[in-house]
C-alpha cells in the first residue's frame, strides 16, 4: 500500500511535510509506503538531513505548487505538474493507495472533482472532521466547507457518508446520526433542515436521533453531526480558536488537547471515488504524519466501496 | 424608571427569579425600581422571607404561566394574563421601561411582535447576545435564534441593529461590523451572506470590516457579528456548552468565566418597540439579577429611539 503526501502543501512545506512523511514512514514500516510529491531536488536534500533510511522514501517529482491564495480551479487547470495535480493522477491511476495534502483546500476538492470524481449517486462530496466526544471517542461532522448552500437530500447524504465513516474507519457499530439544529424539537431548524429531518428520519442507512444543539457537540448524542458546510466550517474554526485561547492561557487539560488539530491530521473528502485528505494549512511534523496514519486507515478500511455500494441502488 | 420581571419565568421560578429582583432592586435603589410580575400570593410570600425592604416590591398580579412546552403563539394568544402577556401590557403602555422574562422565548418573540411590534423599517426584529473579547470588552452577536431563515436585507438590518446597540449601550464609538462567513475573502459564504455582504459594504450606517470566520468570535476583529438565528444559536449553545465542559474539569480561568450566562444575563430583541429581554432558562438569582441591570441600561440608553431614527428613512 502507499500513502502520497503533497510534499510541496502547507504554510510549512517542504521542510513539515518532509518531516512528517519521515515520521509517518516509521510508523508505517512494513505495512505501507509513504511516497513524497513535489520539488526532487527540495525534497531529496530534506530527505539526506533526516538520516540515511529516510533517504530511502519514494520521491515522485512534480515542478509547480500551487500556492494558498491562488483561485482553485483555474490554478489546478493551468499546473498540470503541480504536487496537487501529480498526486490525484497517481491516485487516480491507482498507483498510490490515498492521497494527503496540507495544501490549497480548494485545489484539493477541485482535483478530487476533477481526477478521481464524485461516486455515482452523491449529489455532492463532503469534508469531515472530527469531534473528539467528552466521554471518550470520537465523533464526525459533515461538511465542514465543501458546501456552503445545501440542499435537504445533500444534507440526508452528508449523514450516510458520515455514517459510514463512523462504521468502517472509527470502528462504530451503529453510528447514532445527528442533524445540527437551533432546537431538539422536529419542527426546529431552517427550511432546509427541517426538510433534511424529514429524509433522514426514513432512510434506511442511518441510525437518525434527531437533531442535536450546538450544546450537544462534544456530548455522546450523536457520533455523525450532520450539518452545512457553513455551519460546520463555523463550528470547527470555532472550536479552534477557543483551543488556542485556552493554550495562550496556558489551560492545560487533556480532553481539550483532543481539539488540537495535530492531533487529528486532517480531513477526509467524503463521497470520491478514493481517498483524499486534506491537512491544515499551518500542519507542523505530527500533523503531516497524523494525516498520513489517517490515510493508511482510510485506505485500509475499504471505506470507498463501501461508500460505493451504498449509493449504487 | 420602572424595570419589570417575569416572576413564574426560567426553570427555578419563581424562586430564583424573585431572589434575582431583591438582588436588583438593591442595586438600581434611587434609579430605577423593579416590578414583579406573577402569582401575587407566591412572589408576597418569597418577598415575606427576603426581609423587610423586599417587601416593598411593586407586584403586578398575573394569574396565569406559559409553560416552557408551550406553543408560543398558541399560549400568548389564549393565556391573556399570563406574566408575560401581562408584562407586555405594561411595557406597551409605558407603565414600565423594560421587560426581562427567563421564561418561554417562543412566547417573548411572539408577544413583542403582538404587541410592542417591530419598529417600522426593521423587517424581522432579532435576539441578540455578548460575546467577550479576549482582549476585554464586549461584543455583540446578531442575530442568536429569532430567525433561522434569512435574507440578506435582514443580515444587512441585523449589522445596522447591533451596530446602534454597541454605540448606545456598550458605548463603543465606532462598531466594527464583521459578518460571519467561512472564509475572510468577499466572494466566499453562503449565497446569502454573499448577498448581504455587498449590502453592508455600502451601507452608511455600519462601519463594515468584511466577513470574519469562526476563529474571530473573540478576538478582536469586529465589535458587532452578523449571523442568522441558526448559525449564531449555534455558536451560542456550542460556547456555553465549552463553557459548561471547562467548569466540569475543574479549569478556571477569568476570561472563560466571562462566557458564563450568569454573568450576562441575558438577550435584547432588537428592532421592537420597546426594551425587551429573553434569560436563560436555567437563570440563577445572579442571572435575573443582571438580565435586569442590563434592562435598565438598556432603558436608560435611549437605544429604541436611535434605532426608530435610524429605520424611519
Amino acid at each position: 500500500m502507499k500513502i502520497a503526501l503533497d510534499a510541496m502543501g502547507g504554510d510549512f512545506a517542504p521542510q513539515a511535510a518532509v518531516a512528517g512523511a519521515v515520521l509517518a514512514a516509521q510508523r508505517l514500516a512494513g505495512k505501507a509506503q509513504v511516497v513524497l510529491i513535489g520539488s526532487e531536488a527540495e525534497i531529496r536534500s530534506l530527505l539526506f538531513e533526516h538520516g540515511p533510511s529516510a533517504t530511502t522514501l519514494e520521491v515522485v517529482p512534480a515542478s509547480q505548487v500551487i500556492e494558498m491564495g491562488e483561485h482553485p480551479t483555474k490554478a489546478f487547470q493551468q499546473k498540470q505538474d503541480s504536487s496537487i495535480a501529480v498526486g490525484y493522477r497517481l491516485l487516480h491511476s491507482g498507483e498510490v493507495d490515498a492521497f494527503c495534502s496540507a495544501g490549497n483546500t480548494g485545489a484539493m476538492l477541485v482535483g478530487a472533482m476533477f481526477t478521481v470524481k464524485a461516486v455515482p449517486g452523491v449529489l455532492r462530496p463532503a469534508i469531515a472532521n472530527f469531534v473528539p466526544k467528552v466521554g471518550g471517542g470520537m465523533g464526525i461532522m459533515v461538511d465542514v466547507g465543501a458546501n456552503a448552500d445545501c440542499k435537504p437530500e445533500m444534507l440526508e447524504q452528508f449523514g450516510e457518508l458520515g455514517s459510514l465513516y463512523a462504521q468502517y474507519v472509527l470502528g462504530i457499530a451503529r453510528p447514532k446520526v445527528g442533524l445540527m439544529s437551533l432546537g431538539e424539537e422536529e419542527g426546529k431548524g431552517s427550511a432546509v433542515t427541517q426538510a433534511a429531518h424529514q429524509l433522514l428520519k426514513v432512510n434506511p442507512h442511518v441510525h437518525f436521533i434527531g437533531n442535536i444543539e450546538g450544546r450537544d457537540l462534544f456530548n455522546d448524542k450523536a457520533d455523525v453531526i450532520v450539518c452545512d458546510g457553513f455551519t460546520g466550517n463555523v463550528i470547527l474554526k470555532m472550536a479552534e480558536s477557543m483551543y488556542d485561547i485556552m493554550v495562550a492561557r496556558q489551560l492545560n487539560d487533556a480532553y481539550f488537547e483532543k481539539l488540537n488539530y495535530e492531533t487529528v491530521g486532517g480531513s477526509p473528502i467524503l463521497g470520491i471515488n478514493d481517498n483524499a485528505i486534506i491537512g491544515h494549512g499551518v500542519s507542523t511534523p505530527l500533523a503531516i504524519c497524523n494525516m498520513l496514519m489517517q490515510g493508511y486507515q482510510m485506505a485500509q478500511s475499504g471505506i470507498v466501496d463501501q461508500i460505493k455500494d451504498t449509493f449504487k441502488s
